[in-house]
């Protein structure tokens, strides 16, 4: 972890590093995979493949799959190591004079851009209007626009038509959905939409659904032209045998289905975690979380996520998020039992939280005789 | 496959491509990968794998693991999403004015080169010395120096010292060593040298012994400070945890023993290919071939090799790679039963060639009453 200001957020912190070296034996609730991931017909298909590893990587079945997935044409998909990759092609492909990061979001885009050499301006959307996209946020002269949908770590889910009318021609507006297929009916996503005005790119991970964030797995969904030029910035064979076998095992309809199925049950655990959270009045979530983990605002989180370690629980600190600060933390969601494990410690963690401010308080009065 | 010249080869043709589509079904010499591979108890471990791939990557094991290796600190060793990643750092990061790169070779690290916009200047190495590399043959202005060892395709190793002699103050060497791991005792590695003048880098392949090429796992070796810029021009989480897990299970006393063990046999198969050859007067082999595969010249090479793929064997064609053309082709080392198959198929393809070569002479003479 590099040392950070506050004036200067580490874009380079994740949640992995939550649970790395001392986090060892924590409840997991800073990295957003679902749990139980990947699932067992997903595991078999991958270990066939360890007897095909002699040969080089063929992505020419995964990309179609993915391309019929969203009925697009081949040369509109790109398969690559993970959504991480497509940020840095496309930090290294495109040549924007004004771009745009609507922030508080996933970091690693604007970290990506700022090292090919791009300014970024930041355009900060507001707890107080939940986070919401407001028509004139983005300023007209951005020629590169960097939103996420539903975005991390708001959880913040905008209405496609918000989205869309951020087209324009001249304009690249890239679209990280890397989380969309943690919403039912995937309802707000551009990913099969062709006919907007200027660039759209959208990226896609398969990370977080099917639990395959060590195999490296995501794509890009955009105009031919495009798709070409970040292909010739790939590196050969840009992608695992495993990681292709998986992106084309993942773009079925079964496994769409059980997607589907697996956003209908977190919606019901997130409902859970928000009724729970509710319950203490120093937590306030904005907006209408409506993916895989909810951002919350409390004071003193920074302290709160200390506790919350010590009693066995990790969750993602907030201040690394341009827009946010230590009175942030991102949680994720989890089955009721994890969930209510998790509000007991936090129900102790805020007790002793409170208990200090009093001690506080007491050591700060004057004394009485 | 795109076009190309005899003038301008394809730089991105590969031998893969030899055994795709059309090629399904013939036995293939166009692919460098060790048959039989990789072993049960590497895809044991890399199975084990795929219940955790949930988590992110986690590099520093198997880093460590690679250090121990080669008796490097840590911070000299970056693994990498196969060879063809580091190519693409190096083309990235460096900043040369006088690019070398030493041909034959494999075509990557200069079409990597060419796409980052450095210019690059071929040196060839000429069959009739062996493809040896001569005191004089890289320029003294040359900053950039690329050169394989053992060379693909020319199976030529040079000695160590004679590589190590083009290290220079201001000068970066990148020694392509893919194959190094096929020659018994690694003898003109320089993967373990750190006291050499100017940077010298060792890229290191697991793909070709263990049978990697699908699960992109390599690695490069250099001084801390080029490490640490190549490091920071990757995506995030570059490599997959089961290409880690392999990074480390193959760094093992045992795995070494185990890659010497197939060295050692892979000369005895060699020497078995060579004796065939050489029973062909057409069938030139220049040099000492010492990797996993022999680069053959013989007349009408082309011909020959749509004749051999007529017949089910792929070979490689020798035309892409600068300074060989038409007349040349790479065949991979096999065990003794799939080279006598090879053999008898290559004299039919030649008899054929000699009947043609005699029907043209017939259709050629001028007609006697």
């Amino acid at each position: 972890m590099t040392p950070h200001t506050p004036a200067e957020p580490d874009l380079r912190h994740h949640g992995d590093a939550e649970v790395r070296a001392d986090g060892a034996g924590l409840v997991d609730l800073a990295v957003n995979v679902r749990t139980g991931t990947p699932p067992p017909w997903l595991r078999e298909r991958l270990a066939a493949t360890l007897a095909d590893l002699a040969a080089y990587p063929d992505g020419t079945a995964a990309r179609a799959a993915v391309a019929e997935r969203h009925g697009r044409p081949v040369d509109e998909v790109l398969l690559t190591s993970g959504a991480a990759e497509a940020f840095v092609l496309l930090a290294r492909v495109l040549t924007p004079r004004h771009t745009v990061v609507v922030h508080p979001q996933f970091t690693e885009p604007e970290a990506a851009l700022r090292d090919a050499g791009h300014q970024v301006r930041r355009v900060l959307l507001s707890p107080a209007e939940g986070f919401r996209l407001t028509g004139d946020a983005v300023p007209e002269e951005a020629d590169l626009v960097v939103l996420g949908n539903p975005t991390n770590p708001t959880s913040v889910l905008h209405p496609a038509a918000a989205v869309a009318a951020l087209a324009r021609p001249g304009r690249t507006l890239v679209i990280d959905e890397a989380f969309m297929d943690t919403v039912p009916g995937e309802r707000e996503t551009l990913a099969s939409v062709r006919e907007l005005p200027g660039r759209v790119v959208v990226l896609r991970s398969l990370t977080k659904t099917w639990g395959l964030a060590g195999l490296r797995i995501g794509y890009v969904l955009g105009p031919a032209p495009l798709i070409a030029a970040l292909a010739a910035a790939q590196p050969l064979w840009p992608v695992s045998t495993p990681a292709l076998v998986a992106a084309g095992a993942c773009s079925t309809p079964a496994a769409l289905a059980e997607a589907e199925q697996a956003a209908h049950e977190l919606a019901l655990h997130r409902d859970h975690l928000l009724k729970g959270l509710a319950a203490f009045p120093e937590v306030r979530v904005h907006g209408e979380p409506a993916a895989s983990f909810v951002l919350v605002e409390l004071p003193g989180a920074d302290a709160v996520r200390d506790r919350l370690r010590a009693l066995g629980f990790a969750v993602r600190r907030g201040d690394t998020f341009p827009g946010l600060g230590p009175d942030w933390l991102r949680v994720a969601v989890r089955d009721e039992a994890t969930t209510d494990g998790f509000l007991a410690a936090l129900a102790v963690a805020l007790g002793d939280a409170r208990g200090d401010a009093r001690g506080d308080a007491r050591r700060d009065a004057p004394e009485r005789p």
